[in-house]
């Protein structure tokens, strides 16, 4: 029962698409632990300049891409202050510098961990590439599932989940063979709403939906967890990476946030993971897979464990879900559909005024618009994603004048 | 998602030792509900004539051994009575009968389930004779543990755990490799006295011990549970089986009896197995082993679970759990002491008035008299289980004057 330990020469290289958010800095947090195996080669951020440039200052990279042009400019002339040997980095920016960061020949394993539909284009070409992905933005299987499952089988490349959920399910899986799965079983915290009665939802604020009862994550996917839409996409995610139907995916609402996912296997056994609420453990996992290796984060300490509770979501209170499982079984481009038309949501929410309760009822409205086509290429999925959120924009313009009415 | 079918011609021929008790009745109904895949070749009972009796008209078995010579003419003369076609089957009696049943050509898998030390040889023969062997009492593994792994290891069989816990760690383990395990937690449901003060210890009765919450078990098992020693006696046999020392084995109190068991990886991931408490589960997951069939029995309803708890053991109150880690880490024949010196402590309370209280203090008093030796043979093991049983008599003897005084 000993470390595993790391041969000379077998360093692996790491490419992260979204460095500046929480999983691209835990990201580093676990390769700085893990030094002597893993080494960032390539990073991409967004607009956080002061953060890329600290992070480029961390872990030396020969690639780094920023947003835009200007955010490039920026990183650059604050790194020269500030005495970087520039010589050491190639700076890219936008979409072709994050594919560029994605297909860095010395990147091993690319994380792929940018924040909506912008990380769907990289994180296919580094697929294409024959990069291991692991994956935390669940974007670019919700809205691409089939594509990028398609090219990963071609590599003949395992794509490992970093989202808690779906890396807890990759390792409760282990437990039997894929046909012998009768369903997967996510967890849900429930959000900070889960008793909040439904009446109440109109006068939510951005600030509290923003408090997140157990996890701490970026300000989208953080409503997506008070409007259960984050789950909704995971069950998609889900169906995808594990290759089940939306009828052989549950939802337990678990406000511990102990278990992080289960499988029930066709004899009736569960198989549960369970671990502290820190995404590092997910990270590692797919980073040393197949092999588990030890990890200086704290532990999960079994015989303290409060009660642990398991419910049923409430579908009713929580209508993104029903939604997402709809877009599922339409299919093709409906997912993107629906992925789409919850970011310009989201936004509104966020920035606009947009009422907490009107959230699933617009996306409802899109995807009551949109007719599924194929999903058989990016264009078609990128097309699909313009028209929701033009579609998604309209609906709330045409709503604006009650929207006015009320702020 | 399908069903797993079994092609003909490979069914599998089963002996059960100890088929009256409640594992041996599971076991005939699981092999009932999977009666394409699996025949009873074998039965031996003990002195439950009726019982037996009733599972041979049933099973039709080959070969059918009982407790002693007078239980068998007793057994044969009510088959005969019922107008059993007594040619189909073969009658024989006591240790050397067992021993047959553990043996028999037909039988590819041997469930041995016989309580107490009356289990270890057969146990030790089916393994011999290259049996694949599905173990549900812990004795010949707390006995003779090295003994028994070291045969299966020269003919190459995995001894499959049935007993629940054993069972959920077998399933937890295939989450990892045995060299990524930091270590196993049993769950203990704490047993009916998990929250009786210390000091009414004295005064339990034989009927309140036998009132287990969660599990309906035989006499000689509940009242283990509610001393715990029955999870001091699996500690060892997950010793045994699993290969790790008793540092890497811990207790956790979980009175639901929901998660039967978890593995704690070094990289902090803890995965759990969870189950409805009915054995039927264990023992087809042992007999369909590497793979999982559907099970026509209840299954877990998840979102409706109560709260689970999991605690420390109280190690001042159940002090048979530190005696038994005692032993184990005594090593060689201290286990075997252990586990003789505690089944005649359990019938002396069951029968004789021994006071509860009592149990952990005379099992004490034993292995400070012994002087572990090497458990290098089954007739040095059984020496000193002899020795045990003399020894525990003694020191009941001795009490005598004290327990009557109260009787």
């Amino acid at each position: 029962m000993l470390a595993v330990t790391v041969a000379q020469g077998s360093m692996k290289g790491i490419s992260i698409l979204g460095s500046t958010g929480s999983i691209g800095t835990s990201t580093i947090s676990v390769t700085q632990s893990l030094a002597h195996a893993f080494r960032v080669v390539a990073l991409s951020g967004g607009r956080n300049v002061a953060k890329l440039a600290s992070q480029v200052e961390a872990v030396l990279p020969a690639v780094v891409s920023s947003g835009n042009e200007a955010v490039s400019r920026e990183l650059q002339s604050l790194l020269r202050e500030r005495g970087y040997a520039m010589a050491r980095t190639r700076f890219v920016c936008g979409e072709d510098g994050h594919c560029a960061v994605a297909c860095h020949p010395g990147a091993d394993i690319v994380v792929s961990a940018i924040t909506g539909a912008a990380g769907l284009l990289p994180t296919y070409r580094a697929l294409e590439a024959g990069k291991q992905v692991a994956i935390a933005n669940k974007e670019p299987l919700v809205m691409a599932g089939a594509l990028m499952m398609g090219v990963a089988r071609e590599r003949g490349i395992e794509i490992l989940p970093v989202d808690s959920e779906h890396n807890a399910i990759h390792q409760c899986l282990r437990g039997g063979r894929r046909s012998e799965v009768r369903r997967l079983i996510l967890t849900a915290s429930g959000g900070p709403f889960r008793e909040t009665p439904k009446e109440k939802f109109a006068g939510v604020t951005v600030s509290e939906a923003l408090k997140h009862p157990t996890w701490r994550m970026g300000r989208k996917i953080t409503i997506d967890s008070a409007t259960l839409m984050n789950k909704g996409l995971e069950v998609i995610e889900a169906s995808c990476l594990f290759g089940v139907s939306a009828d052989e995916i549950d939802i337990a609402v678990h406000p511990q946030s102990i278990v992080h996912s289960m499988v029930e296997f066709v004899d009736g056994s569960v198989i549960a993971q369970l671990g502290v609420t820190d995404m590092r453990h997910a990270i590692q996992y797919a980073l040393t897979y197949p092999e588990r290796w030890i990890s200086p984060l704290p532990q999960l300490e079994i015989q303290k464990l409060s009660k642990l509770e398991f419910l049923e979501p409430d579908r009713e209170k929580f209508r993104c879900l029903d939604l997402a499982y709809r877009a599922l079984r339409a299919g093709g481009t409906a997912p993107a559909v629906l992925n789409a038309a919850n970011e310009v949501v989201v936004e509104s929410f966020l920035n606009d005024g947009l009422r907490f309760d009107e959230i699933p009822e617009v996306i409802r409205g899109v995807l009551d618009a949109h007719v599924p086509g194929e999903a058989a290429c990016l264009e078609a999925i990128l097309k699909a994603d313009g028209w929701a959120r033009g579609e998604a924009r309209s609906l709330l313009h045409n709503g604006s004048r009650r929207l006015t009415s009320r702020s």
